[in-house]
């Protein structure tokens, strides 16, 4: 579709065309081609002569294969007679030695997975320093907290970055886990017990896991989709915790707020007949991919009741979801780190907007607390509100503020950049943390 | 994906590639610019250039198109731009006068759902008329019906084909009300006020609507997604009913019930070297489609909540979901079709299939009902169970039961057909309601 | 929950108690024992003996009937327990003659789904007339559109009510629909034959029916979960189209924004040391119950997959689902209605928040459009937002829009309550339609 | 609900209510204040003041508390008024210093998780223990591997027991993790600076993680959801693999295949006049609570887009979610247990139900494989399906098979026991990887 074609995004999407499925899928087989000569059960002669002719991916007919499908529930036989009719009867009898298409296909997965994921954890590793940097800059620029969308309490705009660059750290390396514990190995031929190969089916699983760098599980998971659904489950949490700083991106570039924008480049989110009108397009873009996540993951998970040692139709079900999943969120990770270096903060725009009665908490505070504290503050607030007069002014006319407090007591009192508590505290070990390379 | 071409099945898919989403939206332009022209604002000479410009939507550059999407947000600019670039400036000023991108995208995929949904609409009609054919035919073949995967008293095949029939029927008619009643003309400009066309909007808008055959509506629903939303609904209530028909298949087709099962035609879900399996590749694909349908609702009415005029990522994150469930639905309509007019059904397997067990409610049934028949039954059950013997030969050992209801009694008690309450009644109606066109 | 709790609100609530489904599920047998005593298969003084026994609902012990839910599976065998000890064994045979326990937790989720329902109605109407008084009284309140949370073009508040009002009133009018076309008995038999009932099911049937003010439908409907799926749709859409409303509330009233609040009430999202602070905690229920209602929609529709006469857990899920959701839809729906109520709308500060920039389209417009008159605005908007400059001093200095507009010209154009299309019609004849009860 | 309740199932059920709440919210202020206390920020008299009057949890009236909750949007200033009550003014100057409503209802969430997984792990741990145990008694059951519901090749029942510990083995594992590592303490102040403690908050946030025995995070995660949808993402996956076993149960018992049964005890899962039906109402209420598990999930994800500092809506509305999913897991695991501890198995029906045709691989390998092998065995299988003759006799009348393999050498290829490949491996390091406490 052209529309997810919009959001297809970033290098992660290469690792998802058909071209790169038949791709993994021939690795995979001539991977298991090596182990079963390896493992003695087939001849290296053989399995070299299958590895040169599944080498270029290319030259196999993706339309074909995919025509094949249907009748079989499954690209396997399609691409397994593709290669047969290229090689030997000998190299043909080894090939697919042992296997199921579910072992071809579930692990091919794997592969396209930790292919994609690459190119995901870069640009989120690229969106964690942009956060840095932006928190590192404007650690001391004063902002409005807002919570439930009004104006609560002050805090810097470097500890908005810090934030962000938490949420996007963890998802981080929660994908890097991902990649390194969950993307295993399938291989149980057809009902888990590999059969055809006696009992040399775990060497032979033990040098394909090797060949392919993946892990080799304690068990078959053909009906046990724990790990499709860690992997959604992190996915769909990548795709959140990047729609949760987009949603701030697009709060602060609303024209009544304008703190910050994604720099309109050449044409980028412009309008022709309003130069003003920066729309933030990476943050939309970066909904517009989560606004799918949550579904997609209910897929992955609602597809793990699967029958006895290999399902009819849940199994069938689960790749697209996931592979949708891997796509949207390697959209979602390229267009949020484009949009987060480009971003473009205006701190005197965000001081500006600071509200002063954010301030009547820290007042209360200075006073010393309590219900009295309290109660003087609570009408001034409200006098200033009422009477559209600074708070400053109203407070002063209170005899017992000017005199705890004094001018200058009340101005440190009003002062937002006085009242942030560990901001710089958090901001700083935050970005320590992560350039250190502790997250 | 090679794997979601293994599930695009059926003639709807040829309405939802990236070429028929063009064509739409030149099908759109093409038909403003003539309600233009018919309203005054537009030369008829520049509305007519527009359409044989946009004649031939296989002169496009579909990709090209594609390209320009990320920038914009929407696919819209990049068509406008190719249109402009072959026709004269003043059929230029007249193209997409008056609209937004979203007006022209939005009532693209309108029209895209209802070029998709008339195939899908076709295959239902045929899934319905299959369940018919077998109701009719296998009106009285009695099997065992089954509640929480237990055998629990006779039914016929007919009643459950003609169950499938009065699901499938309903999920059609609700289709056909969609096409008529939900698939709708967006229609509003920037802010949905149609300034452009100063206080003619309305009257454009009705010469649109006309020209494209679709439902004005009383108001631009650039923000209030209610059509979306049905149309998801109604797909996804398609694709589980769609479902509920081919789990039963799979549950069928288990090898030790082996009551029906899908005709394996050449190659047709057979295997090389077990010629008894007789995998329901029709069903299975069904239950593949099917798994996916929950989770694009989700997504559809996830998206519901946009903002203001016009959404900053719900509304373009919402449809790639809405097409990709247009594209499973048409998928598991053509799989249901073929595999319910495929199906073989064994009414001798089924009867064999039936445990005497489950006539111990008739038996109590025939003895007058009440606690004191419904003790001896139990009894006699429960013997017949323990000691592995015909539950008529425990029955008749009970001199009550021998009196009662003699020989002739008993047999007539534990013959299932007999006890089949109002199944024929249920099915007679439901097909004669289907076949007059009722429903 | 006490969380659930805060959200549970409305007059919905009464009727999705565990009291009130227990008073559904007696209405369902004392309904059933008449239809058989209208059809004489059951005395009338045993139908009449049962209503009696079961008139009173609170004299049942709610808790101890939940207690012999996990044993059976359903509540229904400890309540048919409960009145048999209170009836002469004559009643207590005519008990649930003919029916199977789900048709009785069915057909009361059906009474449950009505009742709660009328509530949830009279709150969306309240709501619509919220809205239609609103977009009356401010039918000429010039306001920012806003698209991509950017301003785009002028628009009336006036405008923006009557786009919710279309929203709520279309969904309210499909609830009403539900309530008349959805909601049906459930009566079948254990396997969908009632052959308890020979050849006389289907006039019983129509009597409890009758009985209920349900209708009949063609077919149990076990397996077939079209009803529960519709009106599980038809929630979700309320949900969605509900929280539209509450977002725009939220936006709006935005410290930076302020052009709208739920009036501050007693104690009504204040807070105490901050009186400026005017939380939309109407609007915030609502966003909260609707982030619900993709997923349990989700689930209805994941539910739909049953097997065979009667589901082995799908239909067991479903019904939490459901009453989970008609519970947030009520909650929502008394919510949303009071925040409309209370909505405090400041006219002023929407005309103040209009920035001159959204009138360059306008401007273009009155230059004749075309290219060069493109060119000339654009320059000037561009210099205008460049050098903080009013964008009218800019453009007067422009020869051509001097020449061509004149001051008074220029002025015109530049009049955001001059370029506001067809809001004004849009308003009157949605507001029209709806207070004339067409929708 | 009385359905709910149904399914409310386990001891993890009395750590999820309102009460359940209010104790953890009360442990929460307690151990702020003792906090307070350690760092000097509140008199250690004030700080126990508050915990006696704390302590007793059920003096605390929880209907009133929720009644405060519509107007606040939180539980949190109801309960705090109620403590003040209680207290000296000092005491109550100390309460709640430094935190708010958010941080005191994340943390009482989190302490609600941890209580709550407590149980859920021992269950798990139980249902582990018992597949354990089936995996060793039946480790060289043969019986028939099954895919897309057909019989495939042989297993063993021990194999299926084995892969159900592995997978209830992992998603308890990860349960165990989620305890340690995603289960943290939230506190941030209004807008996570902690203003109100000036530089002091990271020391109280110190105390106050060791006072509850929770991770003291890097950041306030007030919006930034990767917790709960870790959370919620384990409880999904818990669900997903626990409903797998289940539905391998519920296959297993079906009436024509009768290979296990969850054995009837005193009324469970029976039927009066049914001796022979034994409802697998275990697995069954598994299946239950698993359909609702995907929509909670994708609920908790799409809450994650919440704005700025705290969130309007999408905070409020994951809660409900979280503790329902805690809910259902903690029902599931106590019915998958007790469906696992009572499992009957039946190896001889296991036997017996084995189709000889899917010994037709093994024969082919017996052959020596390749082309001429496979086209002997599949003429061979044809016919025996065709004609209805034994496997055995038609293959024996094969010239090339006598000669090849002889009586004794057939015999061996058609014995299932024979071609297991590596199950037995498979079994013994599972079950002892599971009681090493590897897993």
């Amino acid at each position: 579709m052209i529309f997810s074609g919009a959001y297809a995004r970033g290098r992660a999407q290469e690792q998802l065309s058909d071209r790169a499925f038949v791709t993994a899928m021939l690795d995979v087989e001539v991977a298991l081609a090596r182990a079963l000569a390896r493992a003695g059960l087939a001849s290296v002669a053989a399995a070299e002569e299958l590895a040169s002719a599944c080498a270029d991916a290319s030259s196999f007919d993706v339309e074909a294969i995919g025509a094949t499908v249907a009748a079989n529930g499954t690209p396997v036989p399609g691409l397994l007679a593709a290669i047969r009719d290229r090689v030997s009867a000998e190299a043909g009898a080894a090939l697919h030695r042992g296997a199921t298409s579910q072992d071809v296909v579930d692990t091919a997965i794997m592969l396209l997975a930790r292919r994609a994921l690459e190119p995901v954890i870069a640009d989120l590793t690229g969106a964690c320093h942009a956060c840095a940097e932006l928190a590192r800059r404007h650690r001391d620029a004063v902002m409005a907290g807002r919570t439930l969308l009004q104006q609560a309490a002050p805090i810097t705009f470097g500890l908005k970055a810090a934030v962000w660059l938490d949420g996007l750290a963890s998802v981080r390396g929660e994908l890097v886990s991902v990649c390194v514990e969950v993307l295993a190995l399938q291989f149980g031929g057809a009902v888990g017990t590999l059969a055809v190969l006696d009992e040399r089916g775990l060497d032979v699983g033990a040098e394909l896991a090797r060949e392919l760098g993946l892990v080799q599980p304690p068990m078959p998971w053909h009906t046990i989709r724990v790990r499709p659904a860690r992997l959604a489950g992190s996915l769909g949490t990548a795709l959140g915790t990047m729609a949760k700083v987009a949603r701030d991106v697009t709060l602060l570039a609303q024209t009544e707020v304008a703190e910050a924008s994604e720099q309109a480049g050449a044409g980028r989110g412009g309008s022709s007949t309003m130069p003003h009108k920066r729309n933030p397009v990476g943050a939309i873009a970066v909904l517009a991919c989560a606004q799918r996540g949550p579904g997609l993951v209910a897929a992955v998970l609602g597809a793990m009741v699967q029958e006895h040692e290999r399902a009819a139709g849940a199994w069938q079900g689960e790749s697209g979801a996931l592979l949708e999943l891997l796509s949207l969120t390697g959209s979602a990770a390229a267009s949020l780190r484009e949009a987060l270096e480009l971003l473009e903060v205006d701190p005197a725009r965000m001081r500006e907007n600071v509200d002063e009665l954010v301030m009547a908490e820290s007042v209360v505070t200075a006073l010393g607390g309590g219900a009295a504290a309290n109660k003087i503050v609570q009408a001034a607030v409200r006098a200033a509100w009422n009477e559209r007069r600074p708070l400053r002014d109203v407070l002063f006319e209170q005899p017992e503020v000017a005199a705890r407090l004094g001018g200058d007591g009340l101005e440190r009192a009003l002062d937002p950049a006085a009242y942030l508590g560990v901001a710089g505290q958090l901001i700083d070990r935050t970005v320590a943390a992560f350039e250190q390379g502790q997250r």
